[in-house]
């Protein structure tokens, strides 16, 4: 599923590059590659040895840096980069990354991605002691709590900071010398680094963006790191050994693009694995296997695999849907006028469809899907989700932070069948789920060293800020559970 | 594969609609359906009765249309649109349609895909009379015939007129009162006729404009035939019944979306089962098979079924490119930065590679698609085309009207697989590409109804203006064959 | 006043050069000059011996031109260029100047300031014969008619074209060797030649255009004079001999830079002795003369000199009004918001104040500039029009072709007095007009070389297209006027 | 002189209103008339009782407000606005004002006219204590001070941190439910309360921002006030009682707009009084009088009067220069391309002529009217300066702070004349300066209320962080006088 119908949007992806004459320019391709991760804003602030230059501005990274003067007045060997996902709420230009911050002692940029569980007692806790906040983002807190510590020198107070702040994060910080990156010590965000030809050092959210500009793979950021890169090379340390590995499942499942490899998976086998289990779990009585596109096409092509029913293209997608795209009427929506998927009659006419796709959120793409299929004549359309029931919310950086617009929260499997007007629906189990993805490195982590919290309500961290109101969004029986669990 | 990497661009999409009250509104959702068509300019002309309104400009639909207003004043029940390729050359607003002529007996509007063979003979002639052209587009030939034989009434002037222009056309005319589209005597461009639930009628290149708006398909334009539709409806006319049916079969192999139905063949089924006869004709020792995105996922689905090897996405195509997109430095460049595609490492590596593409033009990306692989550690590549070698140009609208850049008119199959660097190079065979969309009422029309001179050099209609040329960039060989035939 | 105030507006200035190698962006410079001619479009042709090359755009000059590169496209050491007015109607990039024709025997450039008289006849008796124009300006019609004859050579058929086309005219076309001017056969409309240091010549509308980039004065163009310019030189042509000089005395009282020179007489001169005269004819028992911005500055230090009254900045107007400009809401513009123009409140507070303008179209602006110095506490205001009633329209190129909009057809001097609201109104007479212009070679020719139909309706050429509707809109007295002096 | 000409530039207009339905449009009409005050950057923030909301870009104002929406998301009968002069620098957008800060307690929004002495002090103490600057501009540290001590409540850590920052400053700030208005202690930017009919207050720059919007002016601002408005009313309180009045002399000889009238004086009779004054300390032999328009237009109207020689339009300047000017080529610029201002030949031609200006900073521009006089045949070139010479930089808000740029620093009037090719060179005393001014409640203060420190050298106030580079740049003679006055 496109990202922009489903409504489920990852706040960033973040690139880095030390040493490498082009570094404005490398974080531009690189930046590019995760525009999956945040389109409504991006900027780059670069550093040449005495100053750091910056450029930001709202809408796709193309549209960003379309004067390329832009890009050139980047100068330096080394850059930060960030895409963005972000309401279009309060002077939103300020809340666009990476953040340039300008000090007596020397400039500071910062890039995040996640989300902090504890950042509203700890801006109130700072704006009391005279902190002044441009910004809605948890990104400023950061650099407020350094601040604070600075005495004792930038690295110990940055330590420090990262074990006040709780939640989900990557961190990138760029000073005139020195790159740095930081990791939560669940590792929720993936972060990862890869090296060029030249020995200069790359860190980005996916490994697709040290493909594209020839990068070699080294390794993952591991919960808890910091990792130092200046002249001297790549230094490796941890503000905390309290750590313990679980990523986030929805970047498997949905977020991140299928070349990329996190902690040894490539995204586009799991998600294979999971449409083959899917259909070990939930095999239909159907013609042929459609996926969603483009998201869902590897778990539907792994669904086809396994079943032996044909795999077909019965839903096409728009290369041409433009942000600005003028909205249909309201007798034209009535009409059936949807521009971003397209069933294709001459496929699925008169057939059985089992189609697979990656989760339901709020329901109303899947019903539209449906509905699209049997008006181009498909006879029976089963819905075949390859994740589970997506019922807990996200408190570490995916744009759902309330109970109230997941479908699965509040419906039986039966109920949501009815309601997106499927034949059937089938969703893979967690157990499956997380065998698909099978981090081979994942030890004795709970859960393969996922967070499935999104299936479970079992958050690897407390929720600070959120408990209170995760609370209330309980059922009877959610609570109990939940009780007996802590 | 991608249009605008491949470097064939098609001239054009039209959509025409009359009797419906958000003409102009429709109008946009059809083009934008048709934006594959042309992405360098696009247009719609209204009309109310008594007026035609006209907005045009370069760039995507999108951005043409970013202002709402300007789709507000194309007020009326009826309205013709278009989107365009056109080379960056001389004043290209001028050439952007539909084109809007005012009479002082009544405004016209055109729209046109295709391309004249004898527009130079026929533009001096006008000229040497008198006429002045303000484009460099053929399209505006049609309107100065029929202002030569206006005294006749405009139906019969429009009807000497398209006996006069040669070559592959699809006319779409709009007046205040009526809508008229024209096809020409062999049916080169594709054009269908659809039905709104309210009875007003549509014409549009491909089906897939006609199912966003949820109209009915209710039949193909016949070769020769001219469709006038008026408030007393829709009047199937003729002004040849001197036709034979040969429809591009680039539109199957390459151009038209998948889910477009064209002379009874849906196209993702047409390009399957060429990947299914490939598959027949030439099996290949491979891991896997992968198609290169958009296009070519048809075919290799197709190809993978047949043969029983795993359909991988092994490579993928980012959704973000934009036209305005900074291009990397030669540096760069020669690192191997490349935007549009890229391969899934964790797919690829290690394992034997069967890629299916849908055409070879001048072998450019074939030979970076290899590269990539190995890159990505691919230990063989065969590259299956799912069409015949592409070894003459196209004189009815797509964008390739010289032999010299084309790699198949000069070299065998074993140097150009040389030249793109992979293990093996397999075409499918002329007879089966004709056996694999199969037109259901071609009759006895030579090579079942499709135009298939870009393989055999047998052009079905006169050359005209581009007889001399053509014949000096033959071989020897070549001119004799031609020489027989005729 | 300015311009976009008053709702007068010319229709155009042109701008040539011919031998000079950076023409384009000389051009630019002319033209921009030019722009208080017509801020609506503009545009550059540019020829380089063999091609010609155009840009052209809706906006003012520097937005056409806000990319450089669009400049740097346009090579050549030959340039016509245009700045238009025009209604914002039907397609109207299709109407922006200079248009460039293609023929097979070489292409062709027209840029024009005026108007025709005879465009409609024309252009029906063109459309019969089977003419496509494009545009709704009545320039394309030159061409139509030059290719009709395009057989007896290029020269021959443009001077027959001209003697077929009547009104008001200053033509410029360029070829790919060749600049040409021509002038209507009673020099309406302003043009003069200028010569560069490098021998290279220039055409424009007014010698402001020359000013700027340092080009000589040569001399004024002449009625029915046919300009040639090419490598061997400058050639003096006629294509008539039956001339008379009416240049239009908008063009000294209102439209023309202050600081150009026509016909020997320097602009900002003729208003300050309009302002003289009016002074002689119409003192007023005042404190303190001012003038309204920026247009009638010239004529009140004039009228302050003579009477001997002190000369006051009592009205200023914006620097800073952009096309962009937010409107104000009706309540807002109750309260009396007024963008453009302002009181000095300190200056004109308690005084009796003689504000001078130019003239009186539709009467608005007057009386919201009354009404702005009376809020600022002026005891008095006398408004004192430094030409005579504005009762006829014009035909030859000033946006005014019916009398309804025009106040003096109405009203009687007294009458419109009070509409405006004015203690007093005085306008200087037409005697005193012609005499402070003073054109010194115009010989015998009537009114001293001027059109002074506005004033007395007496046109220098026949009506034609526009004859009926005039007759139509003239009162018993008037019409009887007409029938005695013709 | 144009200001973008000169290089004189200040930093900023600031305009608030309280109490009206269309706060955010009167801010835009009010910002209009203070676009003058700077043309890099404009911002509006409205209050609507419960939530503060903001819209800032670069660019002019109707630039940034072209898309209507913004301002109507601008809700709320309260509204600050701040048009900004601005180096291109890092990251520009941050520092466009008003800012916008928001904390748990509230937020507030900031816009400063003018420049603090000590804020490079101010700002490292304040980031020792782990206060984060997200802007270079030094208008944040107001608020960063204001929440070190906002337990005491806003408007005490208001008050106190006024005490501590030194230099000219007008602050407007906006509370959800408040506007106050803050001047330094020597009124050195000029600040004025106005009222609309329906009794909302307004604040202002300049009373032409109150004339816009029909506001009747009430008082100046006087220094040390505070200024509250809230539903309850005007409040009138002080920071501080310790005051003397030193506005700066530019704003009347050259910043403001000739309507505005600033502590009691009408700017433009202030210049006409200069230029009197001018003429009677140095009559020159001459035929006419012309000014450097805009801004020395009303001087030499004074010069005109006070000396009987006639005042002629003799240099005009175009309406039209936009910001994305194509600039000449070095070629062209040698040819003597100038786009903003022009001779005009017939009036100058022959002539001797005394050319009114109102300063020279780097005397560039002087040099090219000198030249381009001449060049249209002016026979002599008088140079009149409505002002003493400029020698000494501004620390308060005009942006020349070195004195390096500054001609008259460097060189003896005779130098000067010589340098920028006049015939003759005249100032105009300090002495007339302030007797033209002649500012009627200045009371007892030193130069009659005004700073004049750019003639003299004598700051009104100490320079703190200005203090040691300042006096490095005074030559022997200036230290011992600076010593002797202290």
């Amino acid at each position: 599923m496109p990202n922009e119908i489903k409504g489920l949007n990852e706040e960033c992806g973040v690139f880095g590059v030390f040493g490498a004459s082009d570094a404005s320019q490398l974080a531009y391709y690189g930046l590019h590659t995760l525009q999956h991760r945040g389109q409504e804003g991006a900027g780059i602030v670069s550093a040449d040895g005495s100053s750091l230059y910056q450029h930001r501005d709202r809408g796709l990274l193309a549209k960003v840096f379309a004067d390329p003067h832009e890009l050139e007045r980047l100068v330096g060997d080394a850059a930060i980069g960030h895409v963005r996902y972000g309401t279009s709420g309060h002077n939103s230009i300020a809340n666009i990354q990476p953040f340039l911050f300008r000090f007596y002692d020397g400039d500071v940029a910062l890039a995040h991605n996640g989300n902090l569980t504890n950042a509203v007692t700890l801006r109130h806790r700072l704006e009391e002691k005279g902190a002044v906040f441009q910004s809605d983002s948890d990104t400023e807190i950061l650099i407020h709590l350094i601040r604070q510590y600075i005495r004792d020198g930038f690295i110990p107070a940055l330590k420090k900071s990262l074990n006040l702040v709780h939640g989900g994060f990557a961190y990138l910080l760029l000073q005139k010398d020195r790159l740095i990156a930081a990791l939560d010590p669940n590792g929720i965000r993936p972060l990862c680094i890869g090296r060029l030809a030249n020995g200069a050092y790359v860190v980005a959210s996916e490994t697709c963006a040290l493909d594209i500009i020839n990068a070699k793979f080294v390794r993952d950021v591991l919960p808890g790191e910091l990792i130092i890169i200046d002249r001297a090379g790549l230094h490796i340390d941890h503000y905390t050994t309290n750590t313990q590995l679980a990523i986030c499942s929805m970047e498997y499942i949905y977020f991140a693009r299928p070349d990329s490899i996190i902690h040894g998976v490539t995204v586009h086998n799991a998600r294979k694995r999971m449409g083959k289990l899917l259909a070990k779990e939930h095999p239909v009585d159907a013609d042929m296997v459609i996926g969603v596109p483009n998201s869902s096409l590897s778990a539907a092509s792994g669904y086809a695999e396994e079943s032996g029913l044909p795999y077909e293209m019965g839903l096409i997608k728009s290369q041409y849907v433009a942000r600005t795209f003028i909205q249909p009427t309201q007798e034209l929506r009535e009409m059936g006028v949807h521009m971003k998927l397209s069933a294709v009659r001459g496929v699925v006419k008169g057939k059985r469809v089992a189609v697979v796709d990656d989760s339901i959120v709020r329901g109303t793409t899947s019903k539209q899907i449906v509905q699209m299929l049997r008006d181009a004549g498909a006879k029976e359309v089963h819905l075949l989700i390859a994740s589970p029931p997506f019922k807990f919310p996200c408190f570490y950086g995916i744009d759902v932070s309330t109970r109230a617009e997941l479908l699965a929260a509040h419906y039986s499997v039966a109920e949501m069948c009815k309601q997106v007007g499927a034949d059937s629906l089938h969703f893979l189990s967690l157990k499956s789920l997380i065998k698909a993805i099978g981090i081979p490195d994942a030890g004795d982590a709970p859960n393969g060293g996922l967070t499935v919290a999104y299936f479970d309500g079992q958050y690897p961290t407390p929720l600070y800020d959120y408990e209170e109101g995760y609370l209330k969004s309980l059922n009877e029986q959610e609570r109990r559970a939940r009780k007996e669990q802590a």
